[in-house]
């Protein structure tokens, strides 16, 4: 015979608070979560958490939810548990903002339409190519143990001959192998910057919606940009030695702004007039579409003022979490240092897996299928765009990437229209999180939904904004 | 015609000067250096020197060496790099001891005898199995991206069932992976403590031979050890919400001690009178040759005092990258968040391997051969030992994990020892690494090197200090 239901509950949730996973001052989940989780209704779910209640191990608080007030063994022996609330708020790296945990959250979520995603597509998977990379891994494998400092030199290599086709000439000790581009910028804020620090960047930018360089105790300062990228004359004198120039300038994270040969140069000049390191985040330059993008501002840079990163995470698979870092020798020196100090270097799987992709060619044929399907997919958005959301919205036409700024036009409140799109199921970053002020803006990503779900998404989308506009307007 | 030797010489130090690697500023490769690099006297590589110094580009320094000066383009525009050398010394991240970045690099020197490294011998490595495992997760692969905040579920499923047989209950929702224990620490540092509180911990410890904490502004304070672990009695009244305990109570590092069920319980109980969480890093446990040790603090820890630490490195594989952090539900919900600011999560590839090892079984079966390995080692540098070392030497018997503690008993420097050893091919980590502050102490490793390198490398030891110890008696 089954337990009662309710008594599941009640046991279940002794279980949780007994063996310490819900501490004393922990909130539980709510009852509409409860009664989902064991299928029953709100009903049953109370009755559980009055018995509780009644034992004296939880207590519901005005405005936190019923929280965790005691457990078994502190009611017999009177002893409490650290109160953990107190260490979660004090570290000096800030949560992340909530709406960028919720998206963090929601992107895991197989149930919605994801309209803003940053990641490929999964029928852009090379499938069968990477389970042959692993099997040769596998085959050819030797004992491997803590890779070197700056990461495994098969790797290296291959990445410094690959830089060569970009116009990059660096050997393997000015490379490090970083998990993913994430990381590389965690680096350069632990390692290379004081606190009080200026970091310039685009703005709106990827970097706004993280806090990597503002948890270090450094300051973000926007420039403005124009189709051809930042401006860089918008910088007036820098701080000598405690300043440094962030950019994103092909295909950038949000605006899908590619910048200009010319662009590259000023930018480049007013960095070696200012003595300011730019920080070329290129993650995005092999996705082009239309035509190649002009070459790297680290492959004019011929005095060490750049610091170039890359990643295989938009191109080939986030989950193999590799990137690098190229820049001047004693600078990857003490950035090699500090990602020992960090983690002890990066999966010695992962980059014998990428030195196999490189070295094989196989990553230069895969490329070519992704920018065939990737331009599949912009064309096909912007068709979907003219037929739904003409004179609702405004856009640009991405030359690569993944990302259309979409520009909502009738005046509406963006967090209503997030919310509204999330109850319909459907996934908007919004152009706060990018630091975007002016202007209603939506980061719409054409590279990941499928084309049926991006027909879907953009239809309702449209119904959502007409029916907002209406009621804003009848305010 | 083959140009000249000297004239390879400047060639070389032009482009790297040339293509930024080498930034101005930048001291270049000793004398010594560049001639073993090019096998050639060191005359020429000065005669080199002096074309490029004529030239403008390098410059000798009193006290720095040679250093970079000057590049043809800012020969051609007066335009100058950045001051790389500002940035480098500026972040807050401190750079690792010079004795820690020199043991980091020589450990990858496979022609020293390697006495003290902490790793596993290359030929306990489960090469074929571990073959058969990349084969099996190539073979079952589908597309893989970002993982969930917390890691890959299969992986987290395992280990939930793995700590059960450790008396561990954690459902996958209080588990974090991460890319090591190191990484576990740094998290830990990041998310949960102010600057300026306090970490108690065992002294010596292998903590101190890192940053992780004191860069954050955090203060060690060590309490003193006995055989049966660190003396919880010796914590005074403990700043409530702003310390936290870190131990590492299962054949500690370095000195191999073995924490007593009672000592356990006894700091447990410290750890709630004084509400003070506790950090078990447990990552030598599985590592034991007599008998299996007392189980996890975390074990009888009913009311989430503990952050539990594992990882793969010291039993499988360091390169995996993977570890693990079990906690309370809200303590590890903001340090996977913390985790996705870091790095976006751990390797997929690592992720799925490590919990193929696990669920096959494979893991068990191989924790089985490494005990009976380490049981022989331990056994025969015993044996080495008290041929070589009787009278110079006093050592414990480890009863598992890598290490032994060795108690050099002439009074002689230790800085000496070290670098004489060195320049015979051996490297010793010193116990001051370790903050070992009294006695001269050496982390002698059975784990690592071949039993010939262990005996030859004992054996030498034996002479080093001999002589040493003369010479110090003569002065
Ligand atoms: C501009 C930019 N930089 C860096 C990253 C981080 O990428 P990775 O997965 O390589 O850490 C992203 C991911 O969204 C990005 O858009
Ligand atoms: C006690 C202790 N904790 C943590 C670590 C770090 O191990 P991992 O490779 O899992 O990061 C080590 C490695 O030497 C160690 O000895």
């Amino acid at each position: 015979m089954k337990r009662p239901k309710y008594k599941q509950i009640i046991e279940y949730i002794k279980e949780k608070i007994g063996n310490g996973e819900w501490p004393i001052g922990s909130k539980i989940p709510s009852q509409r979560t409860l009664a989902r989780e064991f299928n029953v209704n709100r009903s049953t779910v109370i009755t559980a958490l009055e018995e509780l209640a009644a034992d004296g191990l939880i207590e519901g608080r005005m405005g936190k939810g019923t929280v965790v007030v005691s457990n078994t063994w502190t009611l017999l022996a009177n002893r409490s548990s650290p109160d953990w609330g107190k260490y979660v708020d004090a570290g000096f790296q800030q949560p992340s903002r909530k709406t960028v945990q919720e998206i963090n959250q929601s992107e895991s979520n197989p149930d919605l339409i994801q309209l803003s995603k940053g990641e490929l597509s999964k029928d852009m998977f090379p499938l069968s190519v990477m389970k042959e990379m692993m099997g040769k891994v596998a085959h050819n494998l030797e004992a491997f143990g803590y890779e070197e400092p700056k990461g495994y030199l098969p790797l290296r290599e291959a990445l410094s001959r690959y830089l060569r086709t970009l116009g990059i000439q660096a050997s393997p000790a000015s490379i490090l192998i970083v998990s993913g581009a994430l990381q590389a910028l965690q680096l350069i804020s632990m390692g290379l910057l004081q606190s009080g620090s200026t970091v310039f960047l685009d703005r709106p930018s990827y970097l706004y919606s993280l806090h990597v360089f503002q948890s270090a105790g450094m300051k973000l300062s926007g420039l403005p940009m124009d189709e051809a990228g930042l401006l860089p004359q918008t910088i007036g004198t820098v701080p000598r030695g405690r300043a440094i120039l962030y950019t994103n300038p092909c295909f950038q994270n949000p605006t899908g702004v590619l910048m200009s040969q010319k662009r590259r140069e000023e930018v480049l000049r007013l960095s070696e007039k200012e003595q300011l390191p730019i920080i070329e985040d290129d993650i995005y330059r092999e996705l082009w579409i239309d035509q190649a993008p002009p070459p790297p501002i680290k492959s004019i840079d011929q005095n060490g003022h750049v610091l170039y990163i890359g990643s295989f995470s938009k191109t080939l698979s986030p989950g193999l979490r590799i990137g690098w870092i190229v820049g001047p020798e004693p600078v990857i020196e003490r950035l090699s240092d500090i990602k020992m100090q960090t983690d002890y270097g990066s999966s010695s799987l992962s980059q014998r897996v990428a030195a196999e992709w490189l070295t094989t060619g196989h990553y230069q044929k895969h490329l070519e299928n992704v920018r065939d399907q990737l331009k599949k997919r912009r064309d096909f958005v912007l068709e979907v765009l003219a037929e739904h959301l003409k004179g609702l919205a405004s856009w640009n036409v991405p030359k690569g990437g993944f990302f259309i700024w979409l520009n909502i036009l009738p005046p509406l409140s963006m967090k209503s229209l997030y919310a509204k799109a999330l109850a319909e199921g459907i996934l908007l970053n919004s152009g706060s999180i990018y630091a975007q002020e002016n202007g209603n803006f939506i980061r719409l990503s054409y590279a990941f939904a499928s084309s049926g779900d991006l027909k879907k998404g953009i239809y309702q989308l449209s119904l959502i904004i007409k029916t907002l506009a209406t009621e804003s307007g009848k305010k």
